[in-house]
């Protein structure tokens, strides 16, 4: 019974007020108008859902996908999970495709793009791809188009500069860099559109695991700049998917 | 003479290959095409411009917006200063709109929104207001509707929650919050638009002029959110701006 | 009308469920039962009310004080205000008792206490007597008797020793020590009640204004003791009056 | 002898001065009414002991529980340990009971409840469950009521709201949190009773092991917040059952 | 009525054992043998005592020194002082000398030295002066002879050489450097005597207000060097002090 | 078709001005006369390139080297490599030198040295000598002279003045450091040429993974000393070298 | 008595071998042969010497700077000086000359530059320009002839492109960059001289005076980049100085 | 030919001034009186010899220690190794005696002691034994008497107080502390004799690898307390021996 359906008990007669106060309490608020509130752990973007792999084993994040696709999800997501996620879910029968860079496996239908509009993808050396990567896929299996221009660091700024309209003309950039963060800052000078930027904790010496480009990147002297965690490249196709649907309603 | 005018004189004979070859080179690439690569510095958003007042004394930043109107800006914005240079701008019968927390100087006419979207800004206590008033106002000036929710610190939650039908029909979410950085996981467990973080400096002890709360919100359980440098209001106001009008063209 | 009133009027018919609906969302949680959700911002210990003062004039404290006690408010107090504040709370009619060491100002009368027990607060050196006066008096306007042993530092321990009967026979034990925030884990070792270690930021050099404290006092290798922030002299008093009136219903 | 049998013996004449002063210096100053300077090694609450496991080998952590046992002691709780205790106490014919998830194992028996107050165990995430656990297992063997509300992260705070009642009950709450740490804040704001916060080291990149939650629990904006070390489920449940049996006596 | 007082007065009857009992418990344990504790506090050095000048006023320091040499003092030394203290303790008619580099004012008579040995005081820069003056100084007015070399500092490294033979016959080497903090290392490699290492706030940038120096000297290359907190000349002064009358008694 | 070539085209009327502008912008602007764009990654001193073997198997590796060589690579060296990739490149019929002690592999003929100058290493202890020999075999592979000491710690400094003639001939002089990192400092005081100080890992306790050596370095009081990333031989080598060879056009 | 007249007073019977061994440990390593271990204070660049003003009186420097020119230096720098340190240089009759954005005075003349090199001084933001200018200064002092490209910040990255071939051109490049100190890298990467990395104070927030920048400048991808201390602009001139001049002799 | 004998063969005539300044240039400063700077690397404490054998194989070490005594040292100490070095040094036919707790394996004859005097060595918890064992087995093969007093920590008081006489009648005292780091703090409170500290690497959460313990120790507010670096049990030792061997000659 939600929240509405509580107030015309109430109003009929066939609940009395004692037990509506206690109910109205008891319950979760969703029904009382908030349900967004719980937009975040079941990510309904096209119509995909996220399994964080980390924290599972292959068995419970299996399961959780099963009953989900049982229930009507066409795609779900695991995220930082290793090939056996993907054999155990073939082995149930399930339409299963591992993306070893990215560390994801993507089960069920990646939901079809129905945008022109496109995000990009950057990352400053070739150690940062797999960041860049998980940035990507996230985005394609929440039904982005996405563009990728990988191992374009500052100490070769051509090679950022020749793909300077591919990155203009995306809807968000995406900007994993490690060691001295500084890529983010070069793009966010290019585009016009929000920069997400992920440090990585690619580096040795002083990059401490990805604290010195963090920090650098905070202090972007381009506005459109903003930061997720280190190696988070999760959040940051999560975030650019967002804006790229922006335009959509 | 720019780079199309400059193969059209190759063409026509008028300039040597030689002359034209050093030409390419010694100018801006603006010219070639990279017109956007000056955007940064000089924010077309609706008809608007930026001086960072802080640098300056108020006698350069009224003389740069003089010139930058006499050229054609409908509106100019100075942050980071104080009321001189309102004061001065208005003896230079320059039409100046001076809001006091924000601490920016708006010269010539915001533009008017043409949007029904809006941007909302939150942030967590008294002593956050500054920063949060920087960011409204600079997303105000770059054509965006505000929503502004102040004094929603997450020790009294109802409060935010009372706000939350407000806060999740924004196209995007600024939370400007020192002391723990609490806020912006809170809010963006409860929207599906991207949350811009601003950590303050507000607090004391072991806040660490606002670091506490920078690395709080980087580690933020909500994929939403995304954070700016300490105090940034007005990136966070420029990013959110980028993400409003994006649906617009 | 709170959610009772409003379930009242839905059962009787004057109030439509849609309007009832839309009420129960747009108000105070507090109404909905969570009265207590609104109890950081007014402390209801005995009658007592805090004005943070650090972040306003003595204008605005004295007019919110007077405010309080003209709605019946019997005590209220100012922390980390000056002397300001209590002249002119006395030049308002109000009575008013400054705590020069303690910089707290309590306007009205501060409530009989009815309890046996009391609270210990103990301070390493004579520098930090102003952390621990703001946390004594602090509990005291909160109904505690507060009995205080300072200059108590661990290189001169047979003082603290001295003194052990009184510290052992408290409900609860606050410590403010600055430089190496060694008192703490002394007295932990010596009492069986919970032990609020305040670190102050006392010192000069390698103590990083309190951190070398803080980060020992999160080390104590007595299992008594949890740590508030930096000079939180206030929070550490109310922590400790919470546990003294524990015993109270 | 104690320090009045050797005043006794003084006074009888069969005692030198000498000797007695001696004596006086070189015995535990317990003797002179310091008993319970010994408290914090051996945690007489209701009768339980507690072994600290991670430093001792199964062997060593059994043979100190056998002897506190035949020593009179009802329950031992050996802490940071692995099932192989829990084995090797059964097979010396001690009833043990290994909780997994608390890694702690419970020889003897585990004393009986006498109190109906309970204090309330909070954490964010099911990563976290582990020093909950163990915070919650500490606070039941020495004698308290327990009632627990996990994954209750910030970022669906109505999971959080919708137990408000049971955390507004308790006589101390306790909260395990990592990443941002920021769930104390919130429930600091729903209760009047202390909250002891327990940084964990959950969390990738800028938690830095549980400092970002450290830092960010110490600058708490609810006053009834104060912090013990990351991942101290011990010590949180040790203080917690200080502050339930406050009432008691 | 020390210790010894009390049980002669209870083995002649004229004190009952409770009131004994009582007289123990309360007193300072100086009374049972402790003496030494006291001596930080007192530090009979010769016979100098000390105040430290900085979180007094010159009229309390003078008052204090006053009444320690009215009661036998011979010698009072007042550190972290400005001219004012001896401005003020000549117009009260007392000895007084006051060291500018040192901010140390001398009130009454320095001890004669009756010992040949002597500690030896290096300073990387003219900057540490005021630190290494303030470690000479202490050292003198406790009763050693000292030798100084100051402008010592590694980049020139043949003048700290030229003053070997110096360095080498010291009972006890104090080095003050602030920067990169090198000097101690070098000259603990030149010296088969404990070096005393203060780290000075000398410096700009990644000094860190002292930081770098003091990490440096923690992880010196020779094994003679222990470290002081950052300017804490004194300290170091103290520590030289008792090593250099080590051989005395 | 380079920049020249297309103008060339467009003189001739053999490609129109709409094309030319279009391949102006889309190729790499290397054409444009930025050749030197591409130097950081393919590093033409002397005849050699590098290849950062971290990153890489062993087969990538050589695969790439032997590439190189086909196409005119005199000498490829692949740092941070282990045995694994000379027997490699051995059994692929390639002329390759393992240097163990800096981990690097020559492939190819090392440049002969044409100069008489020559770079002087140094280094404070055996455990350092991984770094400094990455360092001194890269300035051997890219053309240098280099002139070794090592083992000349701080804490025997006259190791150091014994060699000091040496150090003082050369053009620039590598410095590679752990622990307290002073080493920089003292050789930056004997010279007039440019020092780069290596910071190295080695050390325990306070020296922070070679964070408190960076940090004393870039303290140094020695003018002529910079500084690369901690353990990073082979940046110091490769900045050597380009100092050495300054002389030489 | 140097070194070597003290050898020929020996063999000529004038100073008996006690005497000269005595001399030869007592004075200055210089007359040795270690002529340039003075170098660092006195620097012989040119005929130019250095005062670091920052901490002395206007009078001690110019007293200083009188003396070294009436003993024969052509020209000396003061650096960290105010104008006042000019004007009375200019009254006491001694040419100088005030460089107000450098904060240095040159006292003397600059001695002409017979090089036809140049250093190249970049800096990032207008906020940087006293920390390149006194880079700059210290090179033209030190007898280099020096280009400047100031505001080349990475986000408007065609303005560095645009002065590519100057920059290219040089002997050493000094890069001054505060906030996300991401200058350097792009530089390295485009050019291949010894490029000096001089990270400033400007910024705010999580700048933390330089310390980003600073950390980011060491994890540059770039080979060619080192870095000196924040806002050591003296130090930067002064190494690229030294660079410049190698292929002199 | 040493500096004497060169200024004598210049005196005779047997040698020219030319050679005789070549010589003194060349040859180590040992030569010229400097025959201490050497006695850092052989430590000629008593007649031992120190090895540090974490950086040297098992055979390494017994080679060097064999090398030692066969040319004439009576004892030799290998820090820092395993059960190995004994084994292998007994099957040498080397008398060998293995300290696990200390990780120090004594080859030779440790020297007799010859003094009364002793020094102290005190730790907090059972885990600090290691470090402390380091520290008194140093000073014992350095030819002190050692006492230890063990499992002293500040939360169980009455342990250390119950043997203060003996630790007030060393010649130095070292105190081994993890964790809080509080216990120096309190033994410097007792004695009147240099304290040195050793902080350990014991610990977890915010004790981040002895660093807080290391800084606590630092802001110790007795004055008698200087420290070592993180688990440098050995540094103690050296440095208390050289204290208790201060009045020997």
């Amino acid at each position: 019974m939600n929240g509405r359906a509580i107030l015309e008990a109430v109003k009929d007669g066939s609940l009395s007020v004692d037990d509506a106060e206690r109910m109205l309490r008891a319950q979760p608020f969703v029904d009382l108008g908030f349900a967004k509130v719980d937009t975040q752990r079941r990510l309904r973007q096209g119509a995909s859902e996220v399994i964080y792999g980390a924290s599972k084993t292959p068995e419970q994040s299996v399961k959780i996908a099963e009953t989900l696709i049982e229930n009507g999800s066409e795609c779900v997501m695991v995220t930082r999970c290793n090939e056996e996620v993907h054999d155990l879910a073939t082995s149930h029968g399930l339409r299963s495709d591992y993306r070893k860079d990215a560390r994801i496996c993507i089960i069920g239908d990646i939901p079809e793009r129905t945008r022109d509009s496109y995000v990009c993808v950057l990352c400053a050396g070739t150690s940062d791809i797999p960041v860049a990567e998980e940035a990507a896929v996230t985005a394609e299996v929440l039904g982005c188009n996405v563009k990728r221009t990988y191992d374009a660091g500052v100490a070769g700024i051509h090679r950022l500069l020749s793909d300077a309209d591919t990155i203009m003309g995306a809807t968000a950039v995406i900007v994993a860099a490690g060691m001295e963060g500084a890529l983010p800052s070069v793009v966010g000078g290019l585009v016009s559109v929000p920069v997400i930027a992920v440090p990585t904790s690619v580096g040795y010496g002083a990059s401490f695991g990805g604290l010195t480009a963090l920090l650098a990147m905070m202090n972007s002297c381009a506005s459109t700049v903003s930061v997720v965690n280190i190696d988070n490249g999760f959040g940051a196709g999560y975030i650019a998917s967002l804006i790229d649907k922006r335009g959509e309603v």
